[in-house]
């Protein structure tokens, strides 16, 4: 049997302010740092001990996973940080306040863009200072590589090679692995391993900072998930996620 | 040309009591946390880039690593932590006050232990609980590879196949490298580098946290080799670790 521990990223200074984040590398607010240091005490108290640790490009990511390490005092952790892990990429809407967005177009807009499993936002124009085109850390990637915008199935395609490829394997090898990651990137690796259809995946809900445990038999498939830590906390949080994006 | 960056950590909690330290994993003080957010500053006004950092699995090192590469907004960077780029074991020495060793066995001899390039200090024993044996981090070495102590000699030769192996390919592929490490662990690149004698290299001091830039030839020589940054304040720096381990 095999376990896998997911975090999503804590607080960012753009949740906090309810705007689309996407692939815009903003950093932690003071709670999402209390959030991953909680996370990591959460994980050193259960006694998880890790050989390696997954993580996006984007600092909300990183941080999160130093974070949570520090307080493990597992600093000397392998740490990959694979781009295929990063955030659903929010199109012509990154940067725009939720609210906003939400007056302008109407809440049940919004809502297909953030929920739905195949209708991408507008994309940024290729000539948009908010691409990503020109950011060093995505030199390797070919053009067509990044996007300019995604739906929840675009994410889910170019997350499922970097488990396929990267992460299954070093399951199988015996590693125990952390993932510390996004939203949306954690919700195309859940729908794969529980099976979730594309219409019920919109509407799973990941808290910031709450590790969630996946335990897996020998073909990878679940034998349990729980998060870790406070129940009642946790609840509370999915019902935040959940609340994100309406106009207000 | 080639260019790569050493970094030595900024000051330990064990600097500044004047202890042995070596494979002991303290933290930085609060003055180590300045020295490499200053470090990272340093670099980023001077323009530079890095596709991958190579750091030991120490904290002292990783921490100055992840401050820097903060301060640098570079957080993303591959980091691979390396054991061979550990500090020179002390052995026995290991904790003991530098004061107090000089008290007990004389300036002379503990001149020798820091300072001779092939006599080792006392070895710790096989029993003792500050033996790395059981440390997760080094699970994946043999007995043999775990030292109970070290000369400078010893850890040349465990440093070098580190850069022969790894980083030498990976300058010679074309890739920006930055590198924090340990007083003696960056003297055993130094001292290929610029073929300091075994008596030589001994006197080399390499101050906490200022970023040291080496150019190289295309066969990796050095055209030339300069710290980055305020110039007395880092000769200050360079005789401070001179004068450290004398009694007082």
């Amino acid at each position: 049997m095999y376990k896998i521990v997911f975090m999503r990223h804590g607080e960012s200074t753009w949740n906090l302010e309810n705007r689309f984040t996407g692939w815009t590398d903003v950093d932690l607010t003071e709670k999402g740092i209390k959030e991953a240091k909680a996370a990591g005490r959460v994980l050193k108290e259960a006694g998880f001990t890790f050989d390696v640790a997954y993580t996006s490009v984007l600092k909300r990511a990183i941080r999160t996973l130093w974070l949570a390490l520090d307080e493990m005092d597992m600093m000397y952790l392998p740490i990959i940080n694979d781009w295929r892990l990063n955030e659903r990429h929010y199109g012509a809407l990154q940067g725009l306040d939720k609210g906003e967005t939400a007056a302008k177009f109407g809440d049940e807009q919004v809502l297909v863009w953030r929920r739905s499993y195949d209708t991408p936002p507008p994309p940024l124009a290729a000539d948009d200072e908010r691409t990503s085109f020109n950011d060093p850390r995505y030199a390797s990637l070919s053009k067509e590589q990044i996007p300019l915008t995604e739906c929840l199935k675009d994410t889910v395609a170019r997350v499922m090679p970097a488990w396929d490829e990267e992460i299954a394997p070093a399951i199988r090898a015996g590693k125990n692995i952390l993932i510390s990651a996004h939203g949306n990137s954690l919700r195309a690796i859940i729908k794969m391993l529980d099976n979730i259809s594309d219409a019920d995946i919109v509407g799973l809900n990941i808290p910031n900072g709450q590790p969630l445990v996946y335990e897996l038999d020998a073909d990878l498939k679940p034998i349990k998930s729980y998060y870790l830590g406070d129940q009642e906390a946790i609840a509370a949080a999915v019902a935040a996620v959940a609340s994100q994006g309406k106009a207000k």
